[in-house]
């Protein structure tokens, strides 16, 4: 009772507090006594990486056909809802002579493929709603947990991801490919080298018309899941991909932290219109009501009064693009629609080709370098997916700490929720949480281990 | 206590959604009694457009020359504080066989040349401050006003353009040259003829690298007056370039109006980066607390729904861009850093420039066709200065309404104050005034006169 009291008190502050600062802001839960954080974390070395792959569709499908180039995994066991899914991974298990894995299907089973005492990695390749749930079994049951994006799609999910992990010890990665696309990470390598000077503002987006994909009954997202978060949630769902590498440029939670947002939708237009197109005027699917916006812009203020603008669009009929824009005192880059950058001191033009390839080879990045070649055979939205394999593996061999941690999935994935409360507020200001609690600043940069 | 934690999380949750969100909102003057609004506004024709300039630095100058070019004006009266600059003007009238205008000069001069019983046309090319004293002031003397960008720098100053032109019933047009450039036209001429479907965001800009104009003693800004203003304010200073050419495309006051915006800044670091390298660390201009941050990003929802993401850089090392990026549910179109387009149902790919050249025939605007050949000959930025005086003066010769009226003027520049107070409140949402009090719907769509 008296805890509740404290509680009600609490409460009562904090909303006295988000009313002057016109801020909405959530409470940051106390961590558990004894616990500590999982700053460069680094757990045992594994020699052979035991992998269960749960969700074989789209990304999970593809994520065993790359690990067969993956030096030091065994995959041990495949699961997914539908048993030809699994059967099909076995095939490629079986084409690459190696042993066949446990199979898994139907609900719920993934429980029991996550629960195998030789498990040491769980790779989630499942719809949204699942990841969190199914990461922290994992960590629950000893088992380092990879996640596809976003690892949560609310705050008390990412919350939950942050307190296992720190609990376990044990790592939760977020599969946020983008970090290892060759422009990206030259960028990054730029940064860190101060070609940018100060990096003060980035531009990040998931810019991609996927109406085909999420209208598509049969081929598409499993039981149609997209489409149904689509139509029940407005804002960004979907931030990571633009978001990961500037956040990483920017040294997010490594020196700096993300402060607060706003965000604004237009409203749902592109959505219908195609439904009426595909499906006709009375259609089930031309009279849902969606409550996604065709385009959401959010900005995204740091502590150190840096500003990210991050875009979601998959309705509109734009090219592909996720801008990853890096604007500093002494040099400018964006990737989309074409690979760009001024140099100070013509600032005032673009490089051309000839200047372009030889800063990108004099900045290309020591994982490129390392691994590039392989990576673009091997492919994988070009080699990135690859990279991010080959170095998780490589870490998780060695026992260092991952290139991305925990406080990173949640950071990024936060801004899933954070920017449809913005939304449904009239784009009032967001407060971002510390996800690291007070510790955002003890890293000074981002640094991968070797 | 977990269940604990979870009930208070959710308990705050629900609180702090359920209070509404308020808005910043600034009171909308009542319309005198018997005032009436200009939309469409006619005046009497005038055969011979006499003309008044007033400020005769970069842009003033261009515009004397430009009028060479024009059809059906005198130049009455050439105004400005440095009698050199007069001079000049007198220079470029008598090369071209044109009789001497009179000549005004030094502070406040500028009310006789108003105050002239021979002037139509009072064209204002001052520093921002004195835009609007000027108009009104010419206006009051029932002279037509034609006013740089942006006429105004804060909501009482477009208050008060509204209610002089509505009282004195004389045009009062802002000189937004960038609604006349070739590609801004032909998407405007797109979207009119439904080719983009329905549009939903757009996007606008004013990134200019002008460090070296504005730190510039001797041949910068008159009095240095842009670096003050920079120095003062926050916010975005200079909206109306990019704003213009979006919100004709989106028929705003014309059947949409802008709703809210909510605006953000980075922390100022390059130009005192920048002051340090030119003029040393111990120069007044090092210890400048300059207010203006390296990079605003504002964003505005419209009342059907739409949103204008619009940027302001004048200092970070970037190549010149206003954005002008047009999406809808059927077609998309970006101007910078190349002019590309994407059409349903190819919208995954950019148009190749065999096809871009054939949709910008297609879609060529009438005002390019009739005069783009000359404007292209006469220059100023690439001839859309000389579309838009061409236009201005044909419409004053028929007794025409114009093609931006004092709304539009009023809208695209009061967005300078408004970012302002969105930045200095962390962001919150600032309510856009409807300028034209409830008219807003009046007219169905952007006409422009023939």
């Amino acid at each position: 009772m008296k805890k509740l009291f404290f509680l009600s008190f609490l409460l009562i502050n904090v909303l006295a507090f988000s009313q002057t600062q016109k801020f909405i802001e959530f409470p940051v839960p106390e961590r558990p006594a004894g616990q500590t954080d999982v700053l460069k974390l680094k757990c045992e070395p594994i020699d052979t990486v035991r992998i269960a792959f749960i969700g074989l569709g789209m990304r999970g499908n593809e994520a065993v056909r790359r690990y067969m180039y993956v030096e030091g995994v065994e995959v041990v066991a495949l699961c997914d809802m539908l048993p030809e899914r699994v059967d099909s991974c076995q095939a490629i298990l079986k084409k690459n002579n190696r042993p066949a894995a446990a199979s898994y299907s139907g609900k719920d089973s993934w429980k029991k493929a996550v629960e195998r005492e030789d498990v040491d990695l769980v790779y989630i390749c499942t719809d949204w709603l699942s990841h969190t749930d199914i990461a922290v079994y994992a960590m629950e049951h000893g088992k380092h947990a990879a996640v596809e994006v976003p690892a949560a799609t609310n705050l008390k999910d990412c919350w939950r991801l942050v307190n296992t992990s720190e609990k376990t010890r044990r790592h939760c990665i977020m599969l946020e490919n983008c970090c290892y696309d060759f422009f990206e990470m030259a960028t990054l390598n730029m940064a860190q080298q101060g070609v940018f000077g100060e990096v003060m503002h980035c531009e990040a987006a998931y810019i991609h018309d996927l109406r085909w994909l999420n209208f598509d009954e049969k081929t598409g997202y499993w039981d149609m899941w997209r489409l149904k978060y689509n139509t029940g949630h407005t804002g960004n769902p979907y931030p990571t991909h633009g978001l990961g590498p500037v956040c990483q440029i920017l040294n997010i939670h490594r020196g700096d932290k993300m402060d607060y947002l706003v965000s604004m939708s237009t409203n749902q237009v592109g959505m219908t219109e195609y439904a009426k197109e595909k499906f006709g005027e009375k259609s089930e699917y031309s009279k849902t009501n969606y409550k996604l916006g065709d385009m959401n812009t959010t900005i995204i203020r740091t502590a150190k009064g840096k500003t990210i603008m991050v875009q979601h669009d998959v309705t509109s009929p734009r090219p592909y693009s996720r801008l990853h824009t890096v604007s500093g005192t002494k040099a400018f880059a964006q990737k989309y629609p074409y690979e760009l950058i001024a140099l100070e001191p013509n600032g005032h033009s673009f490089l051309n080709q000839q200047q372009m390839d030889s800063v990108l080879t004099k900045y290309e990045h020591p994982f490129s370098k390392e691994i590039g070649e392989l990576a673009r055979k091997v492919g994988g939205h070009g080699g990135m997916d690859f990279i991010m394999d080959y170095r998780l593996i490589y870490c998780l061999r060695k026992g260092l700490p991952l290139d991305e941690d925990v406080y990173d999935a949640a950071e990024w994935s936060c801004i899933v929720e954070l920017s449809e409360q913005s939304v449904l507020n009239n784009s009032a200001p967001v407060k971002i949480p510390d996800f690291t609690r007070g510790a955002w600043d003890k890293l000074k940069g981002l640094t991968f281990a070797e």
